[in-house]
């Protein structure tokens, strides 16, 4: 932590800020400038809050300088982490496609989907058994009946399924179904989920809230690690900003300012983002380019009567499309693609 | 519903587009203009989404026009709601003003404040058991402790307690010792818990989130009533901006917004907003103006001491002075302030 | 300025650090921390850029310490500024009202509304002559000719007169007739019309640019108070943010944050952050309580048919309210209203 | 433009209301619905502004339909536009690459930097001469001399030259000495300087504004057209949030926008958006992957002595990275590079 003092502090005042620095068990370190005093400190940071000192006579500002996040920094795991979920890598050099409809809607809905995407190249399923809405009059999901309809198209299609679970009430079903146990980005900082999910014995998909600084989501992942769960997926969504050609603005930046950060890896959700399925295919080839480990991409056969998100879900033609163009990018970006374990 | 043609669209393309909206069993109005036709939808339009139409050929956007709240809507519901909360009115004429510290401590610390907010004239004491927190190594509250210690300086100094539910798992718990539940920006589409939170049996604070807008401030507000409890009230407590002069933007516009929509009491957290203590009096005073029903202010004594938010923190003189210029601001402002039942 | 170094970065990379602030002609002041080591650098940091660091090995961040405004600062200046115009006195204890049309649409428009204003009590009129319009098809101005009424009209009522200068070719013509140069958000950062309105001979309203931080507001005035002219007032009229119930998000902490860090005054555009008449008088209000020394406000006899911003325009009977709320509420900010000079 | 009733209106004030716009010589459309009337207008809608109706009794809100734009529009023009500046296609098939120091700083430096550039096959060089800075106290650019130098340095290497005009009183300085005349950020409404690009008979380059939207990035390139001037080619650069790891957030999603709705070549400042060097590249490849007709990057030989954002630019060898994964990158995306005309 680092205190500046004002111009016109004299020592009077400077000496008052170290002693109550030092009465707190630290240690001041004066920097005498040009124009003004700086006063670096040092000792067991992790009790201090800038607060204690930014009210004292003389202080302009108090600047916080060490990161709070630990297990999830690359400074603690220089490695890149990959996780192996049912037997897709995630984090390695493969590019990994979860693809599937918004909601599950039927058992017939889920498995035409997931044959086609699968037909595609798609290499987990994804699917919303409780949905986040917006409004209470919206469709809220089949609930239970969705886990195991996934359950069921898991098992004849081999594809691993990733699904959201909206709270602890449902947390336990849902990774009892799931091959990763998503928690979306309304909950990031819903802390009772995270430390919950950090038991909940599945890998987890975290996504970043819409207004969420990247430190924010690292501090909400390392909820999860320091719980006990070290598979822990970040993926980029779109932040809310004053922009309104997409629902969200995908922050294609993310990727490398997490990967420079933390170990952890990152995928990008460009369905959310784009909110129109015109901007899902460019999206999805930016979030590649910058870095993304992977896509989390919505799919529908009948847009037009999806019972969510219908309009930022791609046709299995769009998305057929899409995974060529990956196919086609993945080798210039040193990348590949997952061989699927199951056929 | 609204339709928005591209200009070179012709018949053919809008019968089209027409024929698809009455496959829906909805009413299509075509609307030609000098440069393009739009098409008015009518029916029952709840289930229909944009999606439906907007990648038909000729289709340039198309227009929400319905607002998805209902019971929360001052459509619905004329005279502004007036709830009484342990005798102190919120809603009405009267000011409400809740403070105490952003965390529950100790018995000793709690009531301290306690004392000294209630001689300064405050109606209600607010005070986290349960905190959400960025990093898990910050300190997470008393829990059930800090319940208990509300519930003594509760009877000891006679003042209505408002304290925060982090999760469904304390809900109950929290509603049996609080008088008014709250729940957190970071919670506010935490859809389960604002379920549970209708069927609580207390009246619920909803603040909005950090990058909410007030229709979804609304629809979360929304699912309480819904699910059967009328008594809510909300509270801004700044957005998530640009700005960097204070932790979040207090958006003083929110206040007229919502009561030109809704018949919901709201109020202003200018503690959470403000993020310095210097700036939480002139944001308190410009929330009332702009037709805020109360404050929920942070107060403590040490505020260099405190174990979360210290640095916004008003101290027992700092408070006092807020309370003499809200005393004197509201005459003007046509509002009075509660006569307290307890004494 | 501070250089953060890496957790595991070792003695010789933290010399070599050093080794590049020495080159310089700067002092390096290593901090050695329980974790990482932090150097603080002192000299004529001015001429010092992040990037000479950022890139060294073993370096994790560089944070920027001193302000880079001087002549506004309250550092160099402790009194508050307080300038005569043409008889009003602007940044002492009176909040001036600035009133008027958006545009100067004819003769007789600009002066009914100036004499309504006028019989209101606002102290200055307020009309724009030269239009920033988002569209080249809208009206933009009547220019000169909008002047000359402009001038006419202040004979007229006695009102002192402020307008926009929207660009250099006209900034002595405007200087020439108006009390006031007005730079509109969207010049706020166009460096040539600064200086030149450093130069100008008048005093300087400059408004806040939409997505421009205090720092950079700040560093707009000083551009004007370097070029030689030290009457500089401020204006908040809304930030951009994703909020969609107001234009823009009028940001009241701007107040209390540009009164802590300069001497310079500060008034509110409460017309254009509202973008709806119902949000004026909430606004106005609300933006006074937080410390703004003053008001500019639109207003119109048939705001339907106002060539700009008819929606946000005031009648003449908003106006008059407003003004009998800004009386009752100065007393309460221990702020009075100019005795106008003139009459 | 579309009024929307509120659901309580009755015949009698939705009889007002048609009429109100029929006596403004417009057509009404009432669309009576299941909960609500809407009532479309159609006629010459460019004269009315949703002010003259949004204060009726009984309107809930006035949403407007049609689009401000036309030069700029595909609707209007279909196919995409393609310039030839100095033999060089912008717009076409070929990925443009712009390269070269922030400021030109010396003869020396421009020309080692150009000539580094143009072996790794960069297409133009970049550089300003006049630069615009947040502090009165920067580095702000050589002016004429920077002008002369670019001119020598354009003669010597064959590149053609892209500098930008900082307001109205050095265009044509700046016309007559580069090939493509930039508009920055901050003067993307500065709608003097564009009505003058619109005459100044070169290319224009214009940048989107830190805060602008779509719409509004396109209104400013109208200004430029209805001028005179149809060779104008957008550019991204980074949008303001409240994401804190980079300097700006680069919007990929705008290049599919402006491409679905103008036939205007756009392509991306990944200098500027970044802020920091090491995530240039992942935003250049994103940028193309997502549509973007080619780049402008700032480079640097010797970044820690740059006089003006030196953090952000590439070193040589950087770039030369950056070319040769665009070599690879270009086919990917159905793109090809231009075949210099000059050697």
């Amino acid at each position: 932590m680092l205190i500046v003092m004002e111009m016109n502090a004299d020592a009077k005042r400077i000496g008052a800020v170290v002693e109550a620095v030092e009465r707190r068990g630290l240690k001041a370190h004066p920097i005498p400038g040009s124009q003004r005093t700086a006063i670096g400190i040092t000792g067991n940071i992790g009790t201090v809050e800038p607060a204690m000192f930014q009210d004292l006579p003389g202080v302009l500002e108090v600047i916080r300088v060490s990161h709070p996040y630990k297990l999830v920094s690359r400074e603690f795991h220089q490695e890149s982490s990959v996780f192996d979920v049912a037997g897709v890598r995630i984090g390695g050099p493969e590019l990994v496609v979860m693809a599937g409809p918004c909601s599950v809607e039927s058992y017939e809905q889920t498995l035409g989907i997931a044959l086609k995407v699968k037909a595609s190249g798609a290499h987990m399923l994804r699917g919303g058994a409780f949905k986040p809405r917006s409004s209470p009059y919206s469709f809220q999901g089949l609930g239970r009946q969705g886990l195991e309809i996934l359950a069921r198209v898991r098992q004849e299609t081999g594809m691993p399924v990733i699904t959201e679970a909206l709270d602890i009430d449902v947390l336990d079903e849902v990774a009892e179904f799931t091959d990763i146990v998503q928690i979306g980005a309304r909950n990031m900082q819903n802390f009772t989920l995270l430390k919950r999910a950090g038991r909940c014995g599945r890998p987890v998909l975290l996504k970043r809230g819409m207004s969420a600084t990247i430190t924010e989501l690292l501090l909400a992942a390392e909820y999860i690690l320091d719980a006990g769960n070290a598979e822990v997926i970040l993926c980029e969504r779109g932040i809310r900003t004053f922009a309104d050609h997409t629902r969200n603005t995908l922050d294609v930046a993310a990727f490398p300012a997490v990967k420079r950060i933390s170990h952890l890896p990152i995928i990008a959700d460009p369905s959310h983002a784009a909110g129109y399925r015109n901007k899902v295919l460019p999206l999805s080839l930016a979030a590649l380019a910058a870095g993304a480990d992977g896509l989390l991409v919505e799919v529908h056969e009948r847009p037009d009567e999806a019972l969510s998100d219908g309009g930022q879900s791609l046709l299995p033609t769009d998305f057929e499309e899409l995974m060529s163009e990956l196919r086609a990018l993945a080798p210039v970006l040193d990348r590949g693609l997952p061989t699927l374990a199951v056929t």
